[in-house]
């Protein structure tokens, strides 16, 4: 795979439906993924807003198993398969592999803190070399909001080093502008390709060479989120190309940009538990689908109450999400 | 179980042993149990210290299986049970309570941060009533250095009322004796069993209520930390009873607190990468087998310049550690 024909674009880290007994539910899942990909979203399943570290390894394996089998397109897929212990993770990336999935976003290990660069390069490396496979394509989760354990500009350099056809790039969820820029001018003309990990900094990050963004929101926004995309990503082509731009002019792409974050401030209401449940009722109110609604504990859904607000909230700007 | 047959005492989160491609290796783990508990400590296998997140599932559950199927006391086994996900959490602690292990040691979900108290019980709520088995002892692992998720006071507070009989104590790791004060003053009286997370504290534990420590330099400095628990115990007793004192005075509890913190403090070195490695180094400095300094990435093992410091220093304080 050239990184010419490496997945970008606009992913979601899509969010994993459960059952009353709180056990995943592969039949929405399946019916979540596919709306998605009708709206030109890839799938980053299996990340942050997947819950998927509440799920047991089993489960996740079994969820995967599932979307192959109901013929969802994992060229379109990103899991992510990075755990505590390099041997889940390398179970998980090897499964991801063999189903010919575009890539895996991938952890560092988060349980010890302050641990070296050289403890993360050992623990990358060790990952590479037992799942020997050239199809492998890992892109580094940067997350340190939540993992506390980060990946460093020096981590990514030894490790390209290393592995250059194999660390395809990262998705940056630092919600700090300067560290995805440190990223894009060091590594991005090489091929690494940088996510930014919010639709907030979509446009930025398309203008300084990155290629796209796996955001949260993607579950509930997709179709608009993936215009500015396309809009960037043409406005960049004809850049490179030299020709006059045929696209929309820089105001037009900011008011879109503008449009993005006033939804994504909806759900990030810090009123609301978490952008996960908020998230969840959403499809739950626009599904007609209560079910829709449940989270795992440690997380707890929408009350009553909040449920309400943001039905107001999206309503009043117009916001609409429904499945074909 | 009564509160007062329930375990106590010094407890070692056990080193977890790898074989040349990182395999843990049950067979040298079941002998430095054997020699743990010969020196009358404790088995907390799977801690922070056993590196039992740097663990699958299964190696956790073939590790104990091995502990077992050797003859190690489960009465004497406290394991680590607590994952980021509750499918996992209940699979782990079905199986400790499955084969009679006095109680397991419950980290609560590590992976998302600013989770809500309520979130918190309802996960310990759903791992309780899964498991479904009164014979269940939870100790609940407060380790905010690592874990950044903590247990707090309202939380034992609640579950202590949901499930008295269940919740039995907790290992306070935060190195904060004000903590570990509150939590005593607080919920001791009532039966809840709290170890400190480090034997420099085990003086003010007992002196205080609590039952003693489960302490990572258990692992290599066992009897000592054991003599000091049971001249406090003795103490306790003596004064319960309201017999003149039996024991040892006062000052020469403190001696002995004295010599525990200056080994603690030889392995505790902030030069060595961790003290995970520094006791692996030293159990294969004193054992004379080098296989013992393997770590699993992200850790690291002694430089051969640290290894040396450490034999060093150890040899200069008249430190010795032998199985028998």
């Amino acid at each position: 795979m050239t990184p010419a024909s490496r997945i970008h674009g606009v992913l979601a880290p899509v969010v994993t439906p459960f059952k009353a007994d709180l056990s995943p539910d592969p039949k929405r899942l399946v019916r979540h993924c596919q709306w998605l990909i009708s709206q030109n979203c890839g799938l980053a399943v299996f990340g942050t807003n997947s819950e998927a570290n509440s799920l047991a390894t089993e489960e996740r394996e079994t969820l995967l198993e599932a979307l192959i089998a109901a013929g969802v397109d994992p060229a379109r897929m990103m899991p992510g398969t990075g755990c505590c212990s390099m041997t889940e993770t390398v179970r998980l990336t090897t499964q991801a592999v063999n189903h010919g999935c575009a890539g895996v976003l991938m952890l560092p290990p988060f349980y010890y803190k302050d641990v070296t660069e050289e403890g993360l390069y050992r623990y990358f490396s060790a990952v590479v070399q037992r799942v020997g496979d050239a199809r492998l394509r890992i892109y580094l989760y940067h997350i340190p909001p939540v993992a506390i354990v980060g990946i460093t500009p020096k981590l990514v350099e030894r490790l390209l080093k290393a592995y250059p056809n194999i660390i395809a790039g990262m998705k940056d969820s630092s919600g700090d502008w300067n560290n995805t820029k440190t990223f894009l001018d060091t590594f991005s003309k090489d091929g690494f390709d940088v996510f930014v990990g919010s639709e907030t900094f979509l446009l930025a990050n398309m203008r300084n060479g990155g290629v796209g963004t796996i955001s949260a929101t993607a579950n509930v926004n997709p179709a608009a989120i993936h215009e500015l995309y396309v809009a960037c990503a043409q406005q960049t082509t004809d850049r490179v190309k030299g020709f006059a731009s045929r696209g929309l002019a820089d105001e037009e792409l900011e008011e879109q940009q503008n449009r993005l974050n006033a939804v994504r401030a909806v759900f990030a209401n810090k009123r609301f538990p978490s952008v996960i449940a908020a998230m969840k009722e959403a499809i739950a109110i626009y599904t007609n689908d209560p079910d829709w609604a449940r989270v795992r504990p440690p997380l707890v859904e929408l009350t009553r109450e909040q449920a309400d607000t943001l039905k107001t909230e999206l309503r009043a700007m117009g916001f609409t999400m429904a499945y074909r």
